[in-house]
């Protein structure tokens, strides 16, 4: 008897919103390693805003995920059979094995996890892509100085996280904001934010401009962009002169189809966005962070012992069961999770 | 009997496009420098699109013209009285002297022609702010290498035939925009443009897109922004990942109103925007060129002589007459001039 993976495929490109309709759980043989491949038993997997992207079949900068395909994501787990000498049964890895109970890649394309750096979540958030996210766009794009001004949504997130106690770290004035009290709360009390503001006590992009003015009486010098949408028309006329925006995502709008047809905003918004860029002289740089792995090994030397002494907390939001992915992963779209967003597989 | 000077004030904040009312010719006493300053005799005067944001009383980078103010402005002319040892009756100047025949300025703020750097005019387009706006965006923010493409719009103006003909001399494939068939020519067979496109010739973004998608078969690296609209609409699908974006102006939206009110454009053309900006990985930066003066030697350490030799082409569009100043601005901002407009004050 031949054994059985199960895998989560896209059965529908969403348009808005996924819902149920869109994946498909289904078996599978479990697939056999070739040459210099290794299997991995899945343990936990990551769930990421990108991934809305890989639904749609709009030019992005990924291939998108085929109809019928495996729904891409990174994921950890414990090597079972390996055909290149660096891996052992046995051992814990990371790589991009897509929502599924077990997976196969080429050896060159997976990371074997060190026990110093915590528990195998780890490499799924504080440690791993969404973490060097904020990590990287902070510091290179956003080149934070004491006594400046940072703001960042989707706070509590594991990028927002990250990006507030850097920026803390480096003697900022650090707002952030989130959707609920109880976010709110946390970004505060477990990430030490300064300000966080509730998104949801803020009708339209004027209601969070004038909370946001309040919060930064010195203006903006840092928006680390993630959410777009109200926060940023919120923010821009609050930029200061040779203010910063790294931007690395915008989920507000994800959901709104691929050129954010729908999105809605402000009368003649980008006009006002443009204009802001040129008077305040500010400096945009969009990042896609898998083009910057190659600084992925000064990330970790420098936050992986910020982790493993407190100094930088990370806070999981761990579903039960493949299965329940899908639903996992509609919640993270509209901010239910509370951390960073998993899926306990085994 | 007091001698008299005349000066154009602002009479009105414009609403939209400006008008005659906007402006009135005055007679005023010539004034008298006091210690350190200096009086000179205009013989030239600039007309720049930055001016219309000095008569809107919206918060930006310089503060506006008071109502009844004279209207600001680079000038060149013949020092006649000197309380400062630099400079003595004879020497010709640059200096912010407005839309006026006569001003005193402090020593320390206006600066000595050299007469190896060619007419006077020169000091108002080519080796002056338009030109070092045009060579300092490109080489500093949009770093061109060989073999990249550069797009500019306004390209017979002072900054697009600055920022075509410094493209060209590092070896980029160069497109222009100009408003008419006769700046397109110029555009080609005076500043060596490979391609120029009339923006009259397309209706919206969606034509002027395909436009430039034919002109530039191997995407834009570069797009130097200083009208914004359809051209900006049109060109932001087309940027090569790793793209720069200089923002020097958006003359499309001037005469908009401040905010870019009613500015018009494609639907959810921000979000549109942002994406690509994210996608695409681009950098934009907007930059004031006063920021940058330190870097005013260096520009004409390179230029200078590559205008001297005849390498960089200007075409000045000369107005006679300070009373005729303020239809030659109104001309400017609707793209009448061809090439750099000035006024022949004396």
């Amino acid at each position: 008897m031949t054994e059985t993976m199960k895998r989560i495929a896209l059965a529908r490109r969403p348009v808005g919103a996924p819902s149920n309709e869109d994946f498909r759980l289904e078996e599978a043989p479990i697939p056999t390693p070739g040459d210099g491949e290794v299997l991995v038993r899945v343990h936990y997997m990551s769930l990421d805003p990108y991934m809305r992207g890989r639904m749609d079949d709009a030019k992005s900068y990924a291939t998108p995920v085929p109809l019928g395909g495996t729904m891409e994501g990174g994921a950890v787990g414990e090597v079972i059979a390996s055909n290149d000498p660096g891996f052992q049964p046995g051992d814990f890895a990371f790589g991009m094995f897509g929502w599924a109970t077990h997976g196969v890649q080429p050896a060159k394309m997976i990371r074997k996890l060190e026990p110093s750096h915590g528990p195998i979540t780890a490499a799924l958030g504080v440690l791993g892509m969404p973490g060097f996210t904020g990590w990287y766009g902070l510091t290179q794009f956003g080149q934070p100085k004491a006594g400046e001004t940072v703001v960042v949504a989707a706070a509590t997130g594991p990028v927002g996280s990250m990006v507030g106690q850097i920026a803390k770290a480096r003697g900022c004035h650090v707002v952030g904001v989130a959707g609920g009290a109880d976010k709110c709360a946390m970004a505060r009390e477990t990430f030490g934010f300064d300000i966080c503001l509730n998104h949801h006590d803020y009708a339209d992009a004027a209601a969070m401009r004038a909370a946001l003015a309040e919060a930064c009486p010195k203006g903006v010098d840092i928006y680390f962009e993630n959410v777009a949408g109200k926060v940023l028309e919120g923010v821009m006329p609050l930029m200061n002169v040779g203010g910063r925006i790294p931007v690395c995502g915008m989920i507000s709008w994800y959901n709104a189809g691929a050129l954010g047809a729908n999105a809605g905003g402000e009368k003649d918004n980008l006009p006002k966005l443009w204009r802001t860029i040129l008077v305040n002289r500010l400096h945009v740089h969009g990042f896609i962070i898998s083009d910057h792995w190659a600084d992925y090994p000064r990330f970790l030397a420098e936050v992986g012992p910020m982790v493993a002494a407190g100094q930088v907390k990370f806070v999981e939001d761990i579903a039960e069961g493949l299965e329940n992915a899908p639903q996992a992963f509609m919640g993270l779209l509209v901010g239910r999770n509370k951390g960073k967003q998993i899926v306990k597989v085994i």
